[in-house]
């Protein structure tokens, strides 16, 4: 069965199946995508959501369109699917891993010998990314292991957790692999404002597992870090370019915050996170809807007059970061950005 | 009429009347405080909040107290009135202008003659105070312009204006002064998780007033202040020891990231809210009720096996603090604690 899995392909339908994160803990709804139109919906929404996961969804997404798409001629049929494929791109621009996952899986088609052939390309494709997602997650974890204490207190910001990904998680990832070494960790999750990834997300993932959470407004972390009670903060990450990590506003403040009370800060995620090919100023920090700070519940909470600025990122300077937990090991700053690029494309 | 006022005395009904500060922006509802009891939940809920403004409350609570008790005997009466007080003072832990107001309005009662000139003296007392507050502000105000630049981005946090006072603000009030002297000054206002002051009553108080406010989530600051878009940072304050700045939780991390990238971090403050009897280790920081974070208007956003840490407040050691503007001028740490605990008597 799917019903428990962030994202997975429904073979029966042709469609891609997620759950629904907007709707957590509330209530647990699996969303089907049926065309690319309602995958874009579903990513812009937060529907589906975290880097890794968005990989797999960009993915599935070329692969469903290639299924959706009624057209024979071959460099016809390639020519909609590479526009169809710009579309899911384009639906969310920070995070690396969404066109990582599309321009993969589009290059499958680009080298077929025809429709069908490419219709079978890119699905085999899209579910290789979301099984090597998984077994990556599980590699982070693992590497992870070694920066956790035997006991201790571990603060994460937003959701890098299985809902983030196919599985697992990569911060999340990380305390879960300590966990079941049995090492024992309790967790602060920032609720992560505007959409409280954190207290809806993260605490919902780990308090299913039994481990031990507590939820904090995000701005009280820096005064927890003062009082002795985080011995180290594990985030996840969006982008990482050679200069900065993008990650989840407030990523930067819980480092700059960790920096000042020497308490580790490390970054988890897997290398196609990593981009060698831009820097920070490349990148455009997505500004999303007023109505997700100055709407809460059904009430306005911000006047109509007084402006709203709704950053979803922020960058972090790799010099506040202690440690990379990726799949091929911890990697501290300065990276060898070289490596990194050739392992991204074996990991293709 | 008191209808704009952020609390005042109601001398034909023998009430205290306050804006319900929870309700705002969206309804502007009075509150009549008919009882102690009423006003003590009044403080407790919020619905009047703020330092200098809970100095204020905590005076009108004993005048009104001193009127609600019905005894003749003057020591019987002075010895309720003082349960009651210290009912009132109970009512919130952290800010020191509750305790400051309570204890010199009941000070006024205990040096009465009678019951009648006691309910006389604890009314003109509190009204003293709340008067006074109003110009305290003002004086904050004008002393404030100074650090102010004639064109430039303050950031705030929480709300330290006139909802938080008799009239006119703290911080705010330094803004409205700079803004009233011709200064071209634009605000962001931190919407402060996890009661939204910020979003609700600073930028519904700027608004109307017509100064540009933009509302951010709390952990956007640091972000916004690494790409240069700050100025300068002007807070309120609880209760100052001589070690530390008690405020709204979040302080101390806008604190740390404005020293990191250098930006002047301001207290503005009356000095009824210094304490040079007390510091950080005496001061109990008040914990919320778990369904401040819990719920977002009526839907749980955590899950009910999740904790919850709830802290109203924080501590920023004052090595951080550029400047505490006061109505005696700014104040540069270290302070000379012994001036401003003569000066404070003075203004009792």
């Amino acid at each position: 069965m799917h019903s428990e899995k962030t994202i997975s392909w429904d073979t029966e339908n042709t469609a891609i199946l997620c759950i629904d994160q907007t709707k957590l803990p509330d209530k647990f709804i699996m969303i089907r995508c049926s065309t690319v139109e309602r995958l874009i919906t579903a990513i812009r929404r937060l529907e589906v959501r975290g880097a890794p996961a968005l990989g797999v969804a960009g993915a599935f997404g070329v692969a469903l369109a290639a299924r959706k798409i009624r057209e024979k001629d071959f460099e016809r049929f390639v020519a909609r699917l590479t526009i169809q494929s710009e579309k899911i791109k384009s639906a969310r621009p920070t995070a690396v891993n969404l066109a990582w996952g599309v321009d993969l899986t589009l290059e499958r088609a680009l080298h077929a010998i025809s429709v069908r052939d490419a219709r079978r390309a890119t699905l085999d494709q899209a579910l290789s990314i979301a099984a090597s997602d998984s077994r990556t997650c599980h590699m982070i974890g693992d590497v992870g292991i070694s920066v956790l204490p035997d006991q201790g207190t571990v603060l994460t910001h937003c959701n890098a957790g299985a809902l983030a990904c196919s599985d697992w998680g990569t911060a999340l990832g990380v305390i879960r692999s300590g966990v079941a070494a049995g090492k024992k960790i309790r967790v602060i999750a920032c609720e992560t404002r505007p959409l409280l990834q954190g207290s809806r997300l993260t605490a919902w993932e780990l308090t299913r597992e039994g481990i031990d959470v507590d939820v904090i407004n995000d701005s009280a972390a820096a005064h927890i870090m003062r009082t002795g009670d985080i011995d180290l903060v594990i985030v996840g990450a969006d982008r990482i370019t050679p200069d900065v990590v993008f990650n989840k506003i407030g990523t930067y403040m819980h480092a700059v915050c960790a920096a000042r009370h020497g308490i580790p800060f490390y970054v988890a995620a897997p290398l196609s996170t990593f981009d060698p090919d831009h820097t920070e100023v490349d990148i455009t920090i997505e500004e999303r809807a007023r109505e997700e700070i100055s709407i809460c519940g059904k009430t306005r909470v911000v006047p109509d007059r007084a402006g709203v600025l709704n950053l979803a990122f922020d960058a972090t300077p790799h010099s506040l970061v202690t440690g990379f937990i990726t799949e091929v090991g911890v990697l501290c700053p300065p990276l060898d950005w070289e490596g990194i690029a050739r392992r991204r494309k074996i990991i293709g």
